[in-house]
């Protein structure tokens, strides 16, 4: 039943999760106020069970506080837990060469740095969205200077130490231009515009990715988008490749171009397709695209974030499409999704679920697990629900 | 039972699994005659998913063929199975600054290079075995120059390339005494007060690990073997406490220190009694010692190394201690491993089972499994059942 009530219901739903269940829960057990930033390895309860900061983690927290505050409602809080992040992260996260850690100590002394780009990716999240909440624009100058960093270093990753061998096949992953095309609109904000020559450049090296004779899309893949017979070339992750389909839609919609808005939302009905686990429900971690066993030990376990991408993916589809099976593949992932994630004893919600989807990682926050991808989608779908339900 | 009857039936089970299931497999399906080395990404059914040839499992093999040929019989087939590994590994796995590739291709070009030191670790225990399977002493001069470079840098990591950050705080892991204690066996052959010293200092730093008052083999500690209480801290993983176990014991008899075989066989017990699963049976792969979930997304899977481990490690400590708990405690693994990793349809085992004992992964070989722990374990409790049934 696709009407305004249905609509009405959902947004109320998504609404009161992500302001009653996720962001109190965060505002009440992350924030260190003695050193700035964010505790996020927290345990079932909201306890802290390792004190180190995490740098992904802390500049989607960062993101997310501004984001409410710009997008939601100016509450003061919103903007001094932002803040707490932002000036922690300036202070503490990035080196002269801009490179930023991967993870720092309680007070900010460098624990590890990873031969990737991410962290530069979340650092330049949390200081462009917070530039729009403080309307300081000195970090809006430092998200641009680091941004810029980022696009020299992410088409040679030797730039950022990761070593280079005789015998590997060459080869691009989807990672690389997929964050980076959701950065740009994170930066550019409602300045699209500005970064429409550098998008149409991350969409053309995404879409070596999408595989339309098999409908699938690899994680890795030749330069030239051919397919590699290896563990890594045959490698799915259904819902990254899912959440890849939603940032390419955001991008499809500005550039009013039809045909790569059907290829976004086919990447995510695709990616679903082959991700769902038909014996115990819920989107399997990793395939192979031949169907030999995944190398990732992990790969049956169901994890928070690809079903929370998938929720906003699927209604985003159908918001464009009005497709009933596009309606449905939201009502089937919310299904699971409520049914299985949410911990109602202690607030917010778990997210390593074994196959069958039982708990097998009872933290609510860990190394990879933050206060981003459930408050981004469940803010994501409110948003959209609230047009839906106008139409 | 306890009797001679029994341990001549386990006897005959345990070499018949080695020599007419385990070893055959290899034999038929690893070979790459036409470049040398060994294929060891082996589907279920033997045939091959991806033809990169780690090198760990190269060095291994060559191990395990070598020390059949000279403990089991000469099959001129097993030397030349040896061959082809060790001057496959001479050729093309190491470097002129003496670190040894992580992986090769089928052909022999570098495709990955860890910032650790056990790749050269077993392309040393090849060098060794091998250097007594041929009869030819420069494979031994090639082992004990490339320990010597290994027991430089294992003081100091940052030798290898790893980065070192003003937060760490200073730890060492158990991985790295514990194999270099297993390498001088090795290298050592039948001459042990070669590298007594060397062993002692191994023995010193292991200790440092056992917490006694706990019960607990810590993987990391400070270099006073504090407990350390972060993730890593923490982290206990069972099979390998076991299996540093039965590492130790093995010296301490040479040693002739009969309070150290008992550090040793507690090790093997304290392990075995915190990591057997008492819900659905097997050893956990990881737990925190504190209770926490693990942050390894896989600590609830059965592996097949910590079960065969502990079939050795229990034996050995029954065969010391003639205590009626080793010997359940061997029984009682016997039976999980023999019910749950053998593969009677293909031939050879299972290596990754899922928390109820279902198999998650397929292959036989990959990355990380190949013609190693099985063999060996098969191997060293066939040796030891002999002996008890002389007794």
């Amino acid at each position: 039943m696709t009407n305004a009530a249905t609509f009405f219901k959902y947004k109320q739903l998504y609404k009161s999760e992500l302001l009653e269940n996720i962001i109190p829960f965060w505002e009440k057990h992350s924030i260190d106020r003695v050193n700035g930033g964010y505790f996020n390895c927290l345990d079932r309860d909201g306890s802290i069970y390792d004190r180190r900061k995490n740098v992904w983690l802390q500049g989607r927290q960062v993101w997310m506080f501004s984001r409410l505050y710009n997008t939601v409602e100016k509450r003061p809080e919103w903007l001094e837990i932002a803040r707490l992040g932002a000036e922690f992260l300036k202070k503490h996260a990035i080196r002269p060469d801009r490179r930023v850690y991967f993870s720092v100590t309680e007070t900010g002394a460098p624990l590890g740095m990873q031969r990737k780009i991410f962290s530069e990716c979340f650092y330049v999240m949390a200081m462009a969205e917070y530039a729009r909440a403080s309307g300081e624009q000195r970090w809006m100058d430092e998200a641009t200077l680091e941004l810029e960093k980022i696009w020299q270093w992410s088409s040679d990753l030797t730039k950022v130490g990761r070593p280079s061998f005789a015998g590997e096949p060459a080869a691009q992953s989807l990672a690389i231009p997929m964050i980076l095309l959701n950065l740009l609109e994170v930066v550019a904000g409602d300045n699209l515009k500005k970064y429409e020559a550098e998008a149409r450049e991350c969409i053309r090296r995404m879409l070596l990715h999408v595989h339309t004779d098999q409908e699938t899309v690899f994680e890795m893949v030749a330069p030239d988008g051919a397919f590699i017979d290896t563990i890594e070339g045959r490698t799915l992750n259904p819902g990254h490749a899912i959440e890849a389909g939603w940032f390419l839609l955001h991008w499809a919609q500005y550039l009013n171009n039809p045909q790569l808005a059907e290829t976004a939302q086919n990447m995510v009905r695709w990616s679903f397709a082959r991700g769902w686990d038909k014996e115990h429900g819920g989107i399997l971690y990793f395939l192979d695209s031949r169907g030999y066993s995944p190398s990732q030990l992990e790969w049956p376990m169901k994890l928070w974030w690809p079903h929370v991408e998938a929720l906003y993916a699927h209604l985003l589809n159908y918001s464009v499409s009005k497709r009933a099976d596009d309606w449905a593949a939201f009502e089937k992932t919310h299904e699971y999704t409520f049914k299985h994630f949410p911990d109602r004893t202690h607030g917010e919600w778990f997210g390593y679920l074994d196959r069958e989807g039982k708990v097998s990682q009872r933290f609510k926050g860990g190394p990879y697990k933050g206060c981003f991808h459930i408050p981004r989608a469940l803010w994501l779908c409110w948003r959209l629900f609230e047009k839906l339900e106008k139409v």
